[in-house]
């Protein structure tokens, strides 16, 4: 049970968005633009960096959201995904992607843990400034969100559907774009 | 060094900015939101949830920066924001503080730390839903700005007249407002 009444009844962040809009909009803006805006880094290349985090931070909630977003946008599927977090990918991503997620699960232990050499490792695999940038922000704000979502103890359906639709709903409309509400009960003469 | 070329030269958060507007904007919102926006909790009192969060997380600019602007709202001044953050203020800040810089704790640690007794304790001390959701969203936002800051190798200052500076401007103006650029040299004709 949510550790505060959440009137909408939804789960994870969407309960919390509905509780507190003043707060939903910079952050659906933030994650609009860091995950969908323009980059060099695909799309599925960055749900892939918030899948992993969410996974390093044990966040439910997050992680099938975003492992579900990812998987919606990347060739290789909900098969690439599980495997890049279970860190059995390998050659299946770029090399420079391999040295961002790896800088990724630094920033999650502390952004302090971020290496000279880590980044060195990623520029000589041609990552810009930009997505240094990026992959720093991406996974310090996973680090928020995770926390966010459970810290007030949401609640994170178990059925994969719940997840897929949002996955739909996201890589088609984006970020901050309601989801749908239960349709009213039909009148008695429809049935 | 920083590990990107911030080409405004400016220290901290403030040169990230510069750099990345697009996810500036976003940021600076939350943390006009959640820091300044319409709240039963003064502005002080949030700013020193933000600097106690920073201090844990060892984030030398950000500590620095909610440490002043702490100081500058609330009455006790900087010598209780560091008692606070050396855990020797006791009945200098109310119970239901006390009670919300625990759970602002356990948010630095992993959401999950959130226990059902650290909130039954801060409601038994008056803190509303939406005073427990705000302390676990601004805890959790500086487990992101302090690993954005760190996390790419920005420059802290330490002059502390730095800080005090940075705290008139937020005390006025809020989140989003622009540092002033040193002004252009003078002309020869007027030395």
């Amino acid at each position: 049970m949510p550790h505060i009444t959440i009137d909408s009844g939804e789960p994870g962040i969407r309960g919390l968005f509905a509780f507190r809009p003043e707060t939903a909009g910079p952050l659906n803006a933030l994650a609009e633009a860091l995950l969908r805006g323009d980059n060099t880094l695909t799309r599925g290349e960055r749900e892939l960096i918030a899948a992993y985090v969410s996974g390093l931070n044990e966040c439910r909630y997050c992680t099938a959201s975003h492992a579900a977003f990812a998987a919606a946008q990347l060739p290789g599927g909900m098969d690439l995904v599980d495997r890049v977090r279970a860190g059995e990918a390998g050659a299946e991503i770029s090399p420079k992607l391999q040295t961002l997620l790896a800088i990724a699960a630094a920033v999650q232990r502390s952004g302090r843990e971020v290496t000279g050499d880590l980044v060195d490792a990623a520029k000589a695999e041609g990552a810009t400034d930009r997505e240094l940038h990026d992959t720093v922000l991406i996974a310090a704000a996973f680090c928020m969100f995770n926390r966010y979502v459970d810290g007030l103890a949401t609640h994170a359906p178990d059925d994969p559907a719940f997840y897929a639709t949002s996955a739909e709903r996201i890589v088609t409309h984006g970020y901050g774009h309601p989801a749908p509400q239960p349709a009213p009960q039909q009148a008695g003469h429809l049935g």
